[in-house]
């Protein structure tokens, strides 16, 4: 399925700006100011500048929460989007209200305590966004992200996805096991013109004790469309 | 959400001749003709004359397969469809190549030997059909039944179904064990007009040997739908 713009010109203006270098700027820009965020239960809040402000908006992070505090806006990120920028940008630092910033293996035990299937969630989220995907929750269609070529306001998401855990699941969503599942899914995202996209994560160890054990996981992706033997048939 | 006929005299016509009605004279006729079917697989097929097969059209039982002889025209019906006919109906036979049919029991097993889950969902069937609500499969939405209050010409189906065996859900379809799950399904059937009707089939006992497991199962019945606060709150 091509990518579906929004309006004539928003193809132009997403290829004149690409998604990388907008992550670009906005990890240079978090460095520089030393940007540092606070746990605050399943979310992590950062109190950012007009810049920052745009950039976050631009690359797709968090979302503005209303409260504004002189001339600073609270974004707040999930948990993915919050590790992602400071595991693997590493231009985030966060803080639970002690001394230093937490390091990495303590906000990695933080984000399992608030999310069992965090590291299997992260590995799929941390795959699409290197491959600069904009990577969103995905409830509203009942998978666990949708994701977008660009900026929603220029594109449609093309995909939503569902993350399991290798073949048995036993870590992740339990999803996908039953027939009526699949034809649930395909068909709910078919009539919003988006693909599923599966991505099966296999650990090949058990162990994730430290951050370190991402680098083990292997990514699986499938597509999983109907089959229409109408249109495939020879002639 | 209110039935949605189709056009505006479908409503006068199905009052005009109730489900119920129709069910009466299917079962009159198919005793008369001392009617019998022959195992197919996961189907039951019999072959009818001319007002057989507009009682069974009627009533929403099977499917006409396009083989005709000699006046008669071939139906094909689900397990829970010919299983209805037989054991609550007492009004077809079924045969499977031997000399005399088959008695409720070596049924039953038959059944079972094709669809582990048959009596879970026999008990969903028979519960809606002995309401006098049409019920056929539902995967084309993702759920195991879709329901019309009459014929499918007359009006559109007003709920999809799942069936789930009780709380653990051991011996069903694993559905809505998750949100995500939850999420999709209500989207879908929302946008297609639909409501989830959920049919928790208690067993109350862990035989099923013979049909008359039936009588202890008991069926909880409920509807899933979003709630909206702004739909909600007062003024």
């Amino acid at each position: 399925m091509a990518p579906r713009w929004k309006g004539k010109d928003a193809e132009a203006e997403a290829l004149k700006e690409p998604m990388s270098n907008i992550i670009s700027q906005l990890q240079s820009s978090l460095v520089q100011s030393d940007a540092t965020g606070f746990l605050s239960g399943n979310n992590i809040r950062i109190a950012v500048g007009a810049e920052q402000t745009d950039l976050l908006d631009k690359a797709c992070f968090g979302r503005p929460v209303s409260t504004v505090e002189n001339d600073k806006q609270w974004f707040q990120l999930g948990l993915e989007e919050a590790f992602y920028l400071c595991y693997s940008l590493k231009c985030l630092k966060i803080n639970s209200g002690g001394a230093s910033p937490l390091d990495d293996e303590e906000l990695w035990r933080y984000m399992k305590s608030k999310k069992k299937s965090f590291p299997c969630f992260y590995k799929a989220y941390s795959h699409l966004r290197s491959k600069n995907w904009v990577v969103r929750p995905g409830a509203q269609y009942g998978v666990d992200y949708v994701v977008y070529r660009h900026h929603p306001a220029l594109v449609h998401s093309e995909y939503g996805v569902l993350v399991l855990s290798g073949e048995d699941d036993k870590d992740c969503n339990g999803r996908l096991r039953e027939w009526s599942d699949f034809h649930c899914t395909t068909r709910l995202l078919g009539s919003v013109a988006k693909t599923l996209l599966v991505l099966y994560i296999m650990k090949n160890d058990d162990s994730d004790d430290c951050p370190l054990c991402l680098e083990k996981y292997t990514v699986e992706q499938r597509i999983i469309t109907r089959w229409c033997p109408q249109q495939c048939r020879e002639g």
